[in-house]
């Protein structure tokens, strides 16, 4: 067993272990907008310090994005889409141009969004030719009345609705690719169970993104998108496009994206968990977080993490893994940025 | 806004509604396993007396199989397999070969199980081929490191495990057939907007099956399993195969499989809130359920329902639509079964 240590970033916690640590925290002012790149970051060791700078260069573009989406109209829901969008168009984060390869050496991508006030949510999983899938499952939530569209027909919605086809091709990067033959030689070298269905271990196990937003109506949103795990099989879908596993929004508690490893999120209904903490235990946004990530079971490496957004504009972002690609801007437009655990 | 009239049913009322009404309740004996089969059932004016029987024929050897299975090996897992695979094997029920048909004339099929004490999981969705989903499912929960395998990847992995294949044509039936023509008839008369993804309407909107258990060891189980909604395009899911939503099981609190619309089952994770208001806010079974029921979004003709049953041998079944097909079993077999809500 490997102990748990919770890394429980609240505002000022989370100021002082970033780049503008040196700004004094503002503690009245709102956050508006909170963004994670996934749970799974490359050993601190192995990391450059150009590499740690393009990270946090994207988390910045994507908080930037958003505040400006939410600048324009004012809506939560157009703030997690326009952050995750500008996440999946960067081959960094394992979503989008970036995602992993699965054992027959194709991307399968899977995306959800949820908004709070009417809890309405789209989600797609399994598809493998729509540019950006986070915003596909935002078309699912308001252009169908449906929540979940899963593989060739999801597409075929999606396109119905005008969002921007790729060939399968746009999604190959020489670094996943080299991903997904680490892991198939590792499996044969292993040589596990017929039907085993383990996907692979890569540097990146729980790479997934995700963003929470706040409006000045009060209304929360949340979205996450992934690519799921290098070498799975089967047509495995994890935590990412469940409502309730991955992703969910309620306004009278808050809004959560989750990322790690996804059977244990869905097993255990992580980001309701939270909401239900809240709502039904009483407990505060921090409180709720930390216990449904405690409450998981311990794996070695960390299983996973989450960010959270509260009607009041409180962030929490917790993680049980070595880091997790963070960061949030409050209403005025100042952004920080983290990649690993301080100590 | 349609009134909404709720049904609660515990043992004693339980009893006093079905067909064994004059037995005494049995008040102390515990109820080992509950069956549904879906809260959209045939409007009471078109039910013919030799149908009705049916339905409790088929709910009764369902509960009968579930308790043999109980008997020989002590698992609630297997109890609730065996139920589920009876109602799966009969056409009356939209599940297995049953199952309504998709817009483009296929049946598509998802189905989910899950153990209360280690909140193992396993479910698949959109798959054509597999005769019992509830079997594919639980292989997916005992035989794969995963929770949620989709599609053709799906069915790969449930051959890979021996799982019993079938031609897509042996869940070919008239009476979904014409449900079908029907759909697509009325769906073309609308002329909805393109794009707008809904499902046809049909005698039987919510059909769904599932079962919820309870072994001698306190060990809790729960399964759901449907052909989703008539004419269902885009390769749509519903709430049978999200854990979360349709399933959940925890020892601590209870069990419970869900019927209704998907996606509002889906969008308010209704499994796991029962869970929770029992979990957080210290509710008993049955004001966890009434609870859960009343905060989803009212409907006409209602939104569905649910069975549930906890560790201790209580059950609830709560549904808002007309009636419910569903039954219990106790510890010594006695069965009841029944259809409509009573006044």
């Amino acid at each position: 067993m490997t102990p748990r240590i919770h890394a429980v970033v609240l505002l000022s916690a989370f100021l002082a272990v970033t780049a503008r640590g040196d700004e004094p925290p503002a503690a009245r002012e709102r956050i508006v907008l909170v963004v994670h790149g996934g749970s799974g970051v490359r050993p601190r060791s192995e990391m450059a310090p150009a590499r740690e700078q393009e990270y946090r260069r994207v988390l910045t573009e994507a908080l930037r994005a958003g505040h400006q989406a939410l600048g324009h109209t004012s809506r939560s829901v157009d703030a997690v889409e326009a952050a995750i969008r500008v996440m999946e168009d960067s081959s960094l984060f394992n979503a989008g141009k970036g995602a992993v390869f699965n054992h027959d050496g194709r991307n399968e991508l899977d995306a959800s969004i949820m908004e709070g006030r009417e809890k309405r949510a789209g989600a797609v999983a399994n598809v493998t030719r729509i540019k950006n899938p986070i915003s596909a499952a935002r078309a699912v939530m308001e252009r169908s009345a449906h929540v979940l569209l899963i593989g060739d027909g999801a597409e075929r919605f999606a396109f119905a609705q005008h969002l921007r086809e790729v060939s399968p091709v746009y999604f190959w990067t020489p670094e996943r690719w080299e991903e997904l033959q680490k892991a198939l030689h590792e499996e044969q070298a292993a040589s596990p169970a017929p039907g085993a269905a383990k996907g692979g271990e890569t540097d990146h196990p729980f790479g997934t993104v995700g963003a929470v937003a706040l409006d000045p109506a009060g209304n929360l949103a949340a979205g996450t998108s992934t690519g799921g795990m290098t070498n799975k099989r089967y047509g495995r879908v994890g935590d990412s496009p469940i409502i309730g596993a991955g992703t969910y929004a309620d306004n009278s508690t808050c809004a959560v994206s989750c990322t790690g490893h996804g059977e244990v999120f869905i097993r255990n209904a992580v980001a309701h968990d939270i909401v239900a903490r809240m709502k039904y235990g009483k407990r505060s946004l921090g409180e709720a977080a930390r216990e449904a990530l405690r409450a998981l079971p311990s794996e070695p490496g960390g299983v996973g993490g989450m960010i959270a957004l509260d009607a009041r504009g409180n962030a929490i972002i917790e993680f049980d893994t070595e880091g997790m690609y963070r960061g949030q801007i409050t209403e005025s437009g100042a952004v920080t940025t983290a990649i690993y655990r301080e100590p």
